[in-house]
């Protein structure tokens, strides 16, 4: 039985479509239309009752959530060393991953979807206005973090491996360019996301999901 | 050297100290008031510049993220198995203990530390009873994974041993209190969390932070 991805395109699924196709891995990738609600049809919410992507089937299992997904196919694809396996090295990649996931991720929803968090108007337009600012100061940090890489010659954020943290920091700079955050101002994660973008699997993966690396627009 | 764990009580911290004590582990317990700000202080955005808990620190690493600690005191104490060997049952885990990090947990900052995510007092006012009930129906998904492990005559959340997803589970039943929400409603739940309070290693973590389990109060 074939794997399946349900992905949406610019969504944090991209970061375990950019790894199976780097692994070359044999799977269907299934889109999910987020703008059309296809998330909230009873057939989407028949794979997963929570509505979001991604979502991996793999023999019969269902599996969500980006931490789960990201260790279960660092253990399909061991050659991929998706996730590194000095355990220290490996819980390095993991906190931060964490932390994308928990923090850096959630912020970005109080600006793209704020009616998940207050009722009124008002309330989402300040929370849009809030957070975006805290946004990109989280931005500051992943900044940080490939400065400090780029300052080692090491080549990816985990490590020498492309792996989960170069995905989910393309996806996350892209995303700021909603908040009309600038990608220019975090240089050397700007670089990072670019140079990440030319890898085959995630050019791919980009190919697919039909997008644009960079929608700041200046106002 | 001996390991070190920061914790505050009742916080998350309280995951990482329920297993540290299970697992019988030589450890210093640090406690952080964060009620008198000691986490913003200088001395402890040395540790962690984020200035949160849970930190542990272990042989010179500082390690930060709820799930990158389990990770790594799950290969610290193998015979502790706090994460499944089984592959999928990991997964499993991994796929809840992320739910609840980066779902049920930021939803309740909402309510309990609202200024994280707006500056305007009626705003923070609307963020905690628009998340309060958010939250409740979280508990509610938590209620039904209970039922299920109890249905299926499955000791503990994660499978037939102690784990993180208990721990977390108490942490977030108490929790409710805070918003106004009885234990009392979520039978299994609550029924599970008070079986978990008894367990030596979780009792003791409660007894140092001086945890009251049932923090509910009619109105």
């Amino acid at each position: 039985m074939t794997m399946k991805l349900y992905f949406a395109p610019g969504a944090c699924s991209f970061v375990p479509h950019a790894l199976l196709e780097t692994a070359g891995a044999a799977y269907e990738p299934v889109l999910v239309k987020l703008h059309k609600g296809e998330q909230n049809e009873p057939a989407y919410r028949a794979i997963n009752p929570r509505g979001q992507v991604p979502v991996l089937v793999d023999g019969g299992e269902t599996i969500t959530q980006i931490v789960a997904i990201v260790t279960y196919l660092d253990a399909k694809f061991p050659e991929q060393q998706f996730l590194p396996k000095d355990p220290l090295a490996r819980t390095r990649v993991l906190e931060t991953l964490a932390w994308m996931n928990n923090t850096v991720h959630p912020t970005f929803t109080h600006v793209f979807m704020p009616f998940k968090f207050a009722g009124t108007p008002e309330t989402q337009a300040e929370l849009k206005a809030f957070n975006a600012k805290v946004y990109a100061g989280l931005l500051g940090e992943l900044e940080a973090m490939a400065q400090k890489a780029a300052g080692q010659g090491q080549a990816f954020l985990g490590g020498e491996r492309f792996g989960p943290l170069d995905a989910y920091a393309l996806t996350l700079l892209r995303w700021g360019g909603f908040a009309q955050i600038d990608p220019a101002g975090f240089p050397a994660l700007w670089a990072h996301v670019q140079k990440v973008a030319q890898l085959p699997g995630v050019a791919k993966a980009i190919e697919r999901e039909r997008l644009q690396l960079n929608l700041y627009k200046a106002a």
